[in-house]
């Protein structure tokens, strides 16, 4: 049975789709996306995806109402259903849609919304030993909070990581801690736990937004401020979330700030807890 | 005779363009571009233009060598020649390429370049009587002086500036201004001439660098330096520069500054002299 992939409201085979030669999130990266976790052949809290997808779409100005997300929602189950995926992930993509080339959109053009699924397995090994990170400037757009693909400052910054050995980037912006390449970044000294606001700055995770809740379930309370960059140099534990990072232990920081880490109880707690969700989900509840 | 499009090597159809579902364009905006300016069948200042395309690719790692920009030139000749394209522009893109979906980019993978025809005729209107222009912050990027298809920053201004009205937005990063949504900013005070330096807050545009040689030949002196927003109500002359806008007198700003001017003598004897430019292009000279 071939791959199939979502294209607007139609499962086509891979190896037939195509995009459009006027597409804009060719020429601008003019599109937004999710991407959803499948453990045990459900998806992952998916309703919380599609509510971030629709605000991303709210804030770039594409249309995107109530019935597209639950037709949506009902389209990437049939995906994933058809794909017989049981671990890994759907990505879902929101493109404004093909327009002769210009800056200025027009409010008419009919977006084109597509999504496709791979396998992947969870990081067992990083999840448990840990990554080594790699501090470098925050040079992206102060929108972080839409989902964009206008990704580049992520990219780039992905890329220096890894030429120096390194699976994440953490990024800061001046003398301040903002986020990973494509995760979210927590620290935690003494007892307290510290990450970034929720603002312009950062994307709010949803794997983020989960382990704030379960750091609330331990009794422990959150500092929400950006992290001074100098401050690195003196934290217990610190850990980046992400939808297929899960809760991974950061055990050494490269770059700007020079650090070794192990992986701490809290950290190990919490990726305890968030086990306890995966296998629910994976049991279909 | 249909219109063709360039990919890769081949003039093919425009009908039958397509972009692969796996273009990390498409997913990470993570591609370079040029617009060429087509003047009685001839490009003007293709050279730079080529030149800028190379720069670009070099600071994204995009592998773009000397004769790939020889062999790309010849390209884009052919497929103005085949369009029989006389007032116009050339767009050329250059991907990173089709790969699984991935932040992390591989230095192996193979890289698309694409390029279209698109006729347009000189902004005549607009270069005589002026524009509005709307003041916004810039939420762009750190690194404007690459041009890059992450222009969601552009994109979202320049429909703001449309939505007041007005046919160019004027970013400013806080107090300072840095240049236009697709245009780079000059103005005039007195006999002082001013625009931003060209550093990471913009795109050195070619025709900023065509008018600022037209400047010294003026015997006129230019500031380099970020003009404050502040300021912008106390200036005798304004107009942006870009390859289609070519030079464009401001006549109005609205949004953060309110503001109205005239079209004044320097920028009326800049365009002029750029005319000059352009006669010598459509000449083959």
């Amino acid at each position: 049975m071939s791959e199939k992939v979502l294209i607007n409201e139609q499962l086509i085979n891979r190896e037939e789709a195509s995009f459009s030669f006027d597409d804009r999130s060719m020429y601008f990266g003019d599109g937004i996306y999710e991407v959803i976790r499948i453990y045990g052949g459900f998806p992952f809290q998916m309703e919380m995806h599609m509510q971030r997808f629709q605000r991303s779409a709210e804030e770039l100005d594409i249309p995107f109402d109530y019935d597209v997300k639950q037709s949506l929602t009902n389209s990437l189950l049939e995906l994933l259903k058809e794909n017989e995926l049981n671990e890994g992930i759907i990505y879902v993509q929101l493109s404004r849609g093909s327009a002769d080339r210009n800056h200025l959109y027009e409010r008419h053009t009919e977006p084109l919304i597509f999504a496709f699924t791979k396998p992947m397995e969870r990081p067992q090994q990083a999840m448990s030993e840990g990554i080594a990170t790699y501090l470098t400037e925050d040079e992206r757009w102060l929108r972080c909070d839409i989902k964009t693909v206008n990704l580049l400052g992520n990219v780039m910054a992905k890329r220096k990581a890894a030429d120096h050995d390194c699976q994440e980037a953490l990024l800061h912006r001046g003398d301040l801690m903002t986020e990973g390449s494509s995760s979210n970044l927590f620290i935690i000294k003494g007892d307290v736990v510290q990450t970034h606001p929720a603002n312009n700055y950062i994307l709010n995770g949803i794997t983020r937004q989960l382990v704030l809740d379960y750091i609330e379930e331990h009794g422990k309370s959150v500092v929400f401020e950006p992290i001074q960059v100098e401050d690195m140099k003196n934290i217990d534990e610190a850990f980046i979330t992400s939808t297929t990072s899960e809760i991974t232990p950061i055990v050494e920081l490269r770059g700007t700030v020079h650090h070794k880490l192990t992986v701490g109880p809290l950290t190990k707690s919490l990726q305890k807890r968030f086990d306890e969700d995966v296998v629910k989900t994976e049991q279909g509840e």
